[in-house]
């Protein structure tokens, strides 16, 4: 993945000179909450802190994989990472959360105020930086890129709204499931994609096989994200705190379920569950069928990821990097 | 002002098509926390509750007064009504309001969660607005307007930051309201002025003119409420329940007594003024010339703006429109 190690650097400079918008005297400290959030300062930054930049990676290698430079479509992946973390910031503050990756999260250190704020400059800021696409590309293809990328956060704020609607009920089928996360997980990792692509001067329907890459990846990704949160090590050891059982999720696993309507749909509906209950439970869930169904959808869902992927057809070092970075997102134990 | 009630109808309307785009069956409630926010819908709904929509009035006066059509300027009107909107929302949020316009605030009708996301929405309906522009103007104007929204938009999370940093000091003086009030209120009049004059077909220095015009029109009006929030009838009389004095907001005239350091300063930094010292603080504050300098302050923004609009030199019905526009906006008492 040596490509990789090319591109990690240089996103991380072109995401510091697109938050340096707010580095004057009077908003240091505004600058300061949002070089904490993405990592690079404060208490515990790192790498750790920062995340693996999934999302920017992938609009690069997209571009990369398409035959062009990567290098003019740097402040789309800044775009990319910055909606990703404005996301963030909001949820923290949507789930009452104290810690993100390890560290306090901005809401808890700087108060519900200026934390909301901070989220805010976050995703002002990824809106700025799509604008300096100027330098690279026509206005329509700009102005394109624009589009695509709001039109996505809309779908972030519907699955952000259908995840919290889900929070007070109890009747929720699997149906329930794909639209929420469709919006909260793949509809940006789709964007990403589709971005490096018409970046890459890929035509509408090799644009389309990637975007669908991206679409199916994130719901793959989700779907076995939500079975280690059941099943993981350390969900059932509860070493690092959690199993997705006890913060009452609805994730696919429970979803089913809830559906087949046995005991654990019995136990699930008289309230919150316990951590020592853990065990139990995901063994009883387990014994429903909710883990084969859910690895069914998790490998539907990344074979029709790959399918695409061979369709949009990215080419040298990049397509092959694209692969090895799917391959690791995918497989994650399960 | 006949054209403003030409006006009034086609921002509504546009303003409706642009909220739509959540009008589909799954996310029918997060549409209607919209529209409800907006003035349309549940309890208190209608005029009142919507606000006046003095932001794209300007935008379409703007451009209709540089002789071109309004018509096709509707998306970017939409768009800053849109901003302003999600600012309000997120202020409600940050300031643990309850009550906008008479009615219960967004967050506090739904929760947090929710409000802070329909907060979120609102910005990206704005973003979406604007690239509608592109059905009536060419791609680099519509990026232009797009970097001077979120240019603004920035200037807003700014002042929103110094604002929010500001509740906690003492030691603040004229010089730190300024750029707060640029960020908070003159940035987006400022920005109206100039999406106009920039899709009327005006030159740069033209739309300089308007620019600065919103800019100065806005502050003289900031610092005009700030003075009634003080000595205004409802302020003094208690009628509707508030003194910013009551609120501890840091207004102009309070900054200028906070410079005085005299009898004012030494009760402001004892702690929160209650309800009844109100009277006798805002006539302690008038002996120590806090409300004729905010005065003299709101006159010279007032010059500022009106010698610029000389320079914007608006034309026809339009014209006279920003002219009484402006007048209502300036001379509501103090």
């Amino acid at each position: 993945m040596d490509m990789i190690s090319t591109l990690l650097p240089a996103i991380e400079a072109e995401l510091k000179k697109q938050v340096a918008r707010l580095d004057e005297p009077r908003t240091r400290p505004f600058h300061e909450m949002l070089t904490y959030h993405m990592g690079w300062t404060g208490e515990g930054a790192g790498p750790e802190a920062a995340g693996k930049r999934i999302r920017p990676l992938m609009v690069l290698l997209c571009t990369s994989s398409c035959g062009a430079e990567w290098r003019s479509a740097l402040p789309a992946a800044a775009a990319v990472e910055l909606v990703h973390n404005f996301s963030l910031v909001h949820d923290d503050i949507e789930d009452n959360g104290d810690k993100r990756r390890g560290r306090t999260t901005v809401w808890k250190k700087w108060g519900l105020a200026q934390g909301t704020n901070a989220g805010d400059g976050l995703f002002i800021l990824s809106n700025l930086a799509l604008t300096d696409l100027e330098a690279g590309y026509p206005a329509p293809i700009v102005l394109r890129t624009a589009k695509i990328l709001h039109q996505t956060c809309l779908d972030l704020t519907r699955g952000q709204f259908l995840d919290i609607s889900y929070e007070d009920r109890a009747d929720l089928t699997v149906d329930d499931y794909w639209p929420m996360v469709s919006g909260k997980t793949a509809a940006l990792i789709a964007a990403c994609c589709h971005l490096g692509a018409l970046l890459g001067g890929a035509d509408e329907s090799r644009q389309e096989a990637y975007r669908a890459f991206g679409h199916y990846l994130g719901l793959a990704f989700q779907v076995q994200d939500d079975i280690l949160g059941i099943w993981g090590d350390e969900a059932l050891t509860g070493k690092s705190a959690v199993s997705d059982l006890v913060d009452g999720k609805k994730s696919l696993p429970v979803l089913f379920g809830l559906e087949k309507n046995g005991a654990f749909a019995k136990r699930w509906r008289q309230g919150p569950i316990r951590a020592e209950e853990v065990r139990a439970l995901a063994t009883l869930l387990e014994a429903e069928s909710a883990r084969t169904s859910a690895q069914d959808a998790a490998r539907q869902m990344t074979d029709l990821a790959l399918e695409n992927l061979r369709v949009a057809h990215p080419q040298g070092e990049a397509g092959e990097s694209i692969k090895s970075l799917a391959d690791k997102l995918l497989q994650r134990g399960a």
